[in-house]
């Protein structure tokens, strides 16, 4: 991965900024003959999208996504395939106190000292609204992951702060807007939102995406891994900290007897790998996890310096969000989304005159996702 | 990244299997210049290398570095520059039973899933073996850091199984086979691991390495980011679950006004960050940490199947580490290692023409060493 | 390269069909701090622009370049650059009557055979109209060699058809709409070109492309060439067919003797070698030729078959050139000028350690424009 | 492509002097089961082996490939693929004198001007030997070419200074050390060539290889043109200044109505396009051709300079080859079986979905071939 381009052969490069005249897309290496339309793009992004309740940030963004370029009635073409979303909501004003300061816990730093010079306007390209175009381009992978292979990519909130969910029901996480897979502590969340948002404050959030119906067999050793590419994925999303496979971190305190995943002639006995052996899915469900720091743009004042190194205090007026996580599930699920496809094309690239290969291991049907 | 290779500019491709005839790699990109002996490898290949204590495994290994091509007269010509090792220790014996065998928790389904072929020795191209080259080429990498910009790497065990360190002293890393920062630890941890080689199981570990004098601005938004590129340098390490940032999976459960780290003109307050904002150096220690799972090459029965899909119990003889986390320090390091001098060439092939941004904001004096 | 990106460092993706919306590229590795404006383009892009003159085809375009990202208060930023160009003035029913059918010399029947479906507005994505955003990214690039180092890319139409120039002037170039060096000649190329629209046919080109003032040492042995990267480059135009550096394809008749560019401390004696040795630069012009083969879009009749395989007569009509070659001379500048900016970047990001090294040796003063 | 890597999926990364201990490359994403031993590597690499005849250099290596990785019970395995030759006849006493000089027409000057260091002996990283490598790794290419799809891939010699065949019968070609086309000439030619020797001087070449039987549809559009990556292929073959396709160069002066390959229901009329349209291939033969310029490395003595920017003449002593050229052939078929590969391995990629398309325009029957 490089600069603004990712994937090998699907891979999707993305341009704008917060403040400027739109964002977009470019994706490279589709698969032709794809049916693709522009409202096909609506469903997902309203996902993603602030304003849908309290708890997000009240910037109103309308997501229209226009097709620039590789469909043709209505299809695939395989030539490069641009999307272009115009900014209509941005209030560049809410942000002009900052364009001298250095943010604490922000890139508005290293992205002076890299560059020798920054955009302040929302975060420039550092900000969250590039996500949008991933969540836009994983539409296209998603149709075709599902059609081709039965694919399916879900995602849900697995932790808040402190706070995790004491039942689970994928059928709940699109019913509240914080894609919590228990409805009933849907109040209790609510209760605790809108305290920290009175509080000024911020906390972090754990987000799982599980990919259903993936193939054994995809992935490349040694650095073409299926997890170190979602490892890249996950971790370019802005406010991620940690990215684990299956039990990631409860490994360590593992031991081998237990982690291990038997085999049975009818499956897999658990998918404490999460899916993935030797970087290679194994045809469990591939589950991947990760962390989001707390925002630190706060209405609470932070010690800092400006950009002649002068002490000055940060607020962070405008609009966000206490708990970016929040919106995260949509991005985490666009990225695995992303991610399978470049691999299902790199896989069969190179090992397309493998055929079906015997025994194949049926998937555990011990419940997977972790929270 | 992709397959065999790792790096944009820097790069190294390995090959080779742990009972091939021998292993090696090719590095990229290499600056000119740079001293450079077949003996500059022994330091860093010893602190890998196995049988160095009764607590990893017992293949004795003469890791012989051959330089192949790329230096003249003691230094590097910038053209391709390959090393090799022969492999002298290899008992395919100890793999004879496995052939027909996937081993439970093992790369064997996966490979045979993907290639319908596969070497069962040893692991194959699965191997823990292949890691070695990656500590070759890291000793011309650490060389560069340290020699042009004064970038110091280091590497410490954090955590094996639900053990962590009391105190933290830098010094006593080298001074026991565990890599364990806490001298006064070290006979508790060798009781431990007797009692686990005796029960014939395993156990996971933790390992954090920190990069110092990193200066602020390498890594590119937004697929070219430091800690992406991190993230996916980890993941490729055998036996690798998970990778976090600075507090990682921590920043979960805290506030914002807690995470976020203040600036003062003489340095930063913290360094919760990890040393990355916005995917680009911040100047500060960068620290990851990666979690390691327990080995599930165990001498204690396994349920598994074999090629015809016949049940199977899988034992595993041979030798084996019962925490393969504890070689895994160099390697961690090295991986840090590689991607950062592959960012300073990134850096500086873009912004070379950027001269010195003030404000420079110092690290903190805080220590940044998790554990 | 791949796909529809091209270059490493400094690199460009670019998209959009002649009858689409619009067309538009995205920049990658800009260096951050260049002075770019919106009115910056025009220049280059009225050198493309058909309808200049009666001898290029008659589609008035508004070529107006809007920058998307990239750029804050006229500088660049180093982030993501992307630009935009509406298409205004496509004649769709132009091309209703060849949407079954498959042009011959055209790609039509090969964009069918790859992707089972296709575009056929215009030449879809093979059309020429792909270019403009090459010679609009080339804009930045030309800037910065010239602010930088001084560089000079100019280029020229060295062969219509059997005609050569018979005198060589640089200022004529730009003064006739053949950038061709002999304006003496003018009438005659306008007659022959009258001509040769009447008739219906079409014939073909060469153009030649210098670049002044490169420094020694751009580019990577072995497979990152600076004259394999150009051949790309210039492979990649529409209706290339051939690529030679300096005396090309004049080389194979020639001794060694003759050939090889002699040495003295005041210079080089001669240029046979255009620039390029092993790959790398000498210091001297960079000279390269480009083949343009006659357009096959000509209301001439030719012999085809329909989607169905059945014999049809193909005759096309709507606006064409009837030497393509006329327009292609920016282009040659423009991918010239971006495979050096590219080089230039990924030269000191691995030799940035390398100071001024000597001797060096001046260009040869004998003129090395070859036509 | 770039540094020491040449190919997207079926990529290769080679290594090695022409004077240090071995030359090697490493072959990544080989298609697995393909039946690989180190004896099928001896007819190719004699083919191309100096002291064959005495018109070529009289350095005898005796090149015998060690298979190092990715073969496993004598088929590819998928994983990296290594082959390794010793170097055995290298001669450092015939280089001696050179080490202080920029000997004309050769890359000592750019290589020092690039790395400030080099690498004298035998032309360092520069040398022809490199190629051997590809010679090694395009056996594995061709084989799956040929088992797969039924492609043959044939070169030979298109022109040797101002001599052009008179007659062409492939079966010629490999019945005398010229790769000569027209048997009736060689004596012709051996006279042609001891006269040459004997003046010290050299001469240039011309090449041509043929690949027959490749499917329509492989390349991509627009920066992943088949033509591109095959001239950015042949441009890095040593001594290489021109690339064309097809008719190339005599485009030029050709019609559009001559020019373009008319289209029939039992096939295409002509193949003045070499099998590329649009930059995907069409289903006819690919034909490409490259100059080669006359070797520099002459007894005769050139005028120079040496480190210290003194004047000198330069002698080159040792082992050349008056025609580089005659050597080249397997080389350009080497890069032309490399590129069809990865292009074969891309496409599937992308378009695997893509079943057969109708209509199949058969090739011409009319000889393709040019001289």
């Amino acid at each position: 991965m490089s600069h603004n381009r990712f994937g090998k052969i699907f891979s999707v490069t993305t341009f704008g900024e917060s403040h400027g005249p739109a964002i977009g897309c470019v994706i490279d290496g589709v698969p032709p003959g794809i049916a693709i339309a522009e409202d096909d793009f609506a469903h997902d992004l309203e996902r993603r999208a602030t304003g849908r309740s309290r708890h997000t940030s009240q910037r109103r963004e309308e997501d229209r996504v226009e097709i620039l370029s590789g469909v043709y009635q209505g299809r695939t073409t395989g030539t490069a395939l641009a999307l272009l979303i115009r900014n209509t909501d941005a209030r560049s004003k809410d942000y002009a106190n900052i364009t001298q300061q250095f943010r604490p816990g922000h890139a508005d730093y290293t992205y002076w000292q890299k560059y020798g010079i920054r955009d302040p306007r929302g975060g420039g390209r550092s900000s969250a609204r590039e996500t949008t175009m991933r969540v836009a381009a994983a539409v296209i992978a998603k149709k075709w992951l599902r059609e081709r292979f039965g694919i399916e990519v879900r995602g849900h909130m697995a932790q808040i702060g402190e706070i995790v969910p004491r039942a689970f029901d994928w059928n709940a996480v699109e019913g509240n807007p914080f894609f919590w897979p228990d409805a009933a502590m849907v109040p209790e969340l609510e209760a605790f939102m809108d305290a920290l948002r009175k509080s000024g404050d911020s906390v972090g959030a754990r987000v799982t995406a599980v990919a259903m119906n993936v193939p054994p067999g995809w992935g490349e050793p040694i650095y073409g891994k299926l997890d170190g590419d979602l490892a890249a994925a996950m971790m370019s999303i802005n406010a991620v900290k940690g990215v684990e496979i299956g039990d990631g971190f409860a490994c360590v305190a593992q031991r081998g007897t237990e982690h291990r995943d038997l085999i049975a002639p009818d499956g897999f006995r658990s998918n404490h790998a999460g899916g993935i052996l030797g970087g290679i899915s194994t045809g469990q469900d591939i589950v991947v996890s990760v962390a989001i720091k707390p925002t630190s743009s706060l209405r609470l004042p932070g010690d800092s310096v400006d950009v002649n190194g002068d002490v000055v205090e940060v607020v962070t007026t405008g609009r966000h969000d206490p708990c970016v996580g929040i919106r995260a599930t949509p991005i985490v699920e666009a990225m695995l989304a992303l991610t399978l496809i470049d691999h299902a094309l790199r896989h069969r690239a190179q090992c397309g005159d493998v055929g079906d290969i015997t025994p194949r291991i049926p998937a555990t049907t011990t419940k997977t996702t972790t929270s």
